[in-house]
């Protein structure tokens, strides 16, 4: 089986990492849209148009499923993607409700959803997790936490101010939902923030809804993986080289 | 006189504030290039891109110069704009230089500059500073302070922090050049970090650039103004109406 990854960056390369741990598919396009990064401020017509254009783009490869890694493009794109192509095209809102419902069974629990303003504002986790009779939902747009990720910083002060700025008026928290692709790198620093709550991670997420709803089992001992960027497609390969170390 | 007025985003509203205040046109016609902002982080080939078809728009009004208010524009498409169009186009770097040569008068000065990764690694502001016969300069990428400002955090402890992790191991600093249009808005707190080192604001220096080189005189007792952006216009123009708060 072949997949095309799409992200609107660097940051999707967390989820190709679950999935290359889990040895899924025989080969992976990933595209990123460098040259117009970070979609998660920008509004639905100009995540829609870019992202049809991704589309029209992994159209010059043989793949069998497309993988929205971004999750501002999971919020707002996902029908008009599914409206120009043949093959399944899934993202990671669905898969990560799908993966917290496995993990918090108490629909009391206090669930808090994180993300970019665009997935936020969409309202997409909180409407799924409602419609999942979860009762006490939290949603809090924490653009902050990708610029910080990008510039490399994973702990210390910067990321412990900017968290308790995020985050002060919380209750105590059960879990949560790391709706955007930079926040598992620091999903350990998060966690603890939050006295220890579970975090949902959209890579590990979407490997479970694969092996549950498309039977994907993993067989491929090697994956055949391509890198493209709309801009310095150098400067993703090394931030592969970084995240997916000992995998590629 | 008429000027169009060129940002990657929302923040050369700083540079419109200088210009209104100090009334040099009778119309400015604004446009951020909201739908792709940031141009920090992208590369010259995509940043030229950009800017030429920025120019193009620009083609619809009647204009008589072109002020390119974006560092990273300006670091990297002055003179491919400049080959496009037959009206002056002028950027905030020579500007800038200029204010801080009246303001510093001693070679042997610290002087520092902070930008985009884009500016910064243009070396453009560093070169111009050399060839003036400045001897101790250093140049610091500091994009995280871009989406702090955009968030609305212009002093605290995430500043404060960002400060820090970027200024930790400087020696005593005389100026400051702010090598981005954003960094206006927190201004006074990098002067008071830098034990109220001078400031050089791209706004300020780009208004006396304008009176000595184009012979622009305040005269002007209104402005009448336009603000376009390629995605979400309602949003730019409420930062402007507290941006540029007396000045509409």
């Amino acid at each position: 089986m072949r997949a095309a990854v799409f992200d609107s960056g660097v940051g999707g390369l967390t989820v190709v990492k679950s999935l290359l741990e889990n040895k899924l598919f025989e080969e992976i396009i990933y595209f990123g849209d460098t040259a117009r990064v970070p979609y998660g401020v920008k509004d639905k017509n100009t995540i829609v148009r870019y992202s049809l254009e991704a589309l029209e783009f992994f159209k010059n490869f043989d793949v069998d499923i497309l993988i929205v890694a971004c999750n501002s493009v999971s919020a707002y794109a996902l029908e008009e993607l599914r409206a120009n192509t043949t093959i399944p095209v899934i993202g990671v809102i669905d898969s990560g409700v799908k993966a917290l419902e496995n993990k918090i069974s108490s629909k009391d629990s206090n669930i808090l959803v994180i993300g970019t303003n665009a997935t936020i504002s969409s309202n997409r986790y909180a409407l799924a997790l409602n419609n999942l009779a979860y009762k006490n939902i939290t949603s809090i747009a924490t653009g902050l936490f990708v610029p910080i990720v990008e510039e490399g910083i994973y702990s210390g002060e910067i990321l412990n101010s900017t968290m308790k700025h995020y985050f002060k008026n919380l209750q105590t928290i059960d879990a949560v939902i790391l709706g955007c692709t930079h926040f598992p790198l620091i999903e350990n620093e998060i966690s603890k923030y939050l006295n220890d709550a579970v975090t949902i991670h959209s890579g590990d997420a979407i490997v479970d809804f694969l092996k549950l709803e498309y039977n994907c089992i993993n067989k491929f001992e090697e994956t055949n993986i391509k890198f493209f960027a709309s801009e310095n497609p150098d400067n993703l390969k090394n931030v592969a080289k970084i995240w997916l170390k000992g995998l590629l």
